[in-house]
């Protein structure tokens, strides 16, 4: 019995990082619809959302079958516990793809308004770390997990430079507005993706070392 | 014991209820910040946060714990489990009014934009939301998750409507350009708000009939 229960428990982090590689690759996938500008590829991130979603669910049932057949101790507990939360960021990931591949389709219909450096840039670190986060996870790795946690901070700071600089471009030309708000739109969604990683990072600290670090600046 | 454990899953409801409160209350005083454009009170809501994440931090430890020592059968361990997500869900709707009353803080340096219609609409059915789905946890009440779940589409309208009339309002006077800004990013936090109601709603409903609409339009 023990031991068919840690099998199980190693299925489900493999699930889980199924999961975390699907919502990464979402995120890839969107940065290249909005580069390329590519409305294929952008209503192709969409449809891939229901995949995301049925991960949420299938990793939500699992985690409810595990509690109720085996009642696992402490550790394991806290564990299983933690993959239910988790699996919610991750879905809110794949959500705010989504959302990108959704301005997307609306700036692919008037021309480009200036070439992205910040914003690949700001996508990378913010898919770096939702991978990290699970990685960290499934290690049980805090060292990670704070490394994760304190590159949150950049990914905030490149978020208010692209709003500044957007913000000029409209100043200076208001044709542009629609665009430059639909692309600082596009930026606060990266910048959700790394709060929600930021947020696996610190469960993981939680689960490892019982110390909530959850809305300190420890 | 069982005695004993129904009293414990019923003080978790009244603290789940008490956290619900508290975060509909800072809806309720960021939104009176921003209109009466009142500093004092926006840095107010930004303090109380830590009562929010105190909550989800208290609320997720009596889960555990629950789980732990009274390893609950199929109905009350899908419960609390449903708790512990409503929980991270019920402190980023806290997080949202944080975001909101930093917006205010900026907007209250320029002169008022416009007078706010909309975005009052947009906050009271967004609060009303959260307490009804609460309620519906509750009591598990199916029929007014469901009510719950139909208003959303109202809140998303409501947010592009503002969406494009500050976009009619930039493009004829473009000094106006941040402040709108921040007028629709507060517009899309309440969206969130509304957009976390409806998970919890879902999950209500998935609680108590096993029925998965979260992801689906049934």
């Amino acid at each position: 019995m023990q031991r068919h229960f840690h099998e199980e428990l190693s299925a489900l982090k493999q699930t889980l990082l199924a999961m975390g590689g699907l919502v990464e690759d979402q995120i890839r996938r969107v940065m290249r619809a909005l580069i390329e500008r590519d409305d294929a590829q952008a209503r192709d991130v969409i449809d891939r959302d229901q995949q995301v979603n049925a991960y949420e669910n299938e990793i939500d049932e699992k985690c409810v079958e595990l509690l109720a057949l085996h009642q696992p101790a402490a550790g394991d507990l806290r564990f299983i516990t933690t993959a239910m939360k988790i699996v919610t960021d991750l879905e809110r990931i794949g959500d705010q793809a989504v959302n990108i591949a959704q301005r997307a389709l609306e700036l692919n219909q008037e021309p480009q308004l200036k070439p992205y450096i910040d914003l690949p840039r700001m996508a990378s670190s913010a898919q770096a770390m939702v991978k990290e986060s699970l990685d960290a996870f499934v290690a049980r790795d805090t060292a990670l997990a704070r490394r994760v946690r304190s590159q949150d901070g950049d990914v905030d700071d490149l978020n208010n430079q692209i709003f500044r600089e957007l913000l000029t471009f409209t100043m200076s030309d208001p044709t542009t507005i629609p665009r430059a708000i639909r692309l600082i739109l596009s930026a606060r969604c990266l910048e959700r993706v790394a709060d929600h990683a930021t947020n696996i990072a610190e469960m993981v600290i939680y689960l490892v070392e019982g110390k909530m670090v959850r809305h300190t600046l420890a």
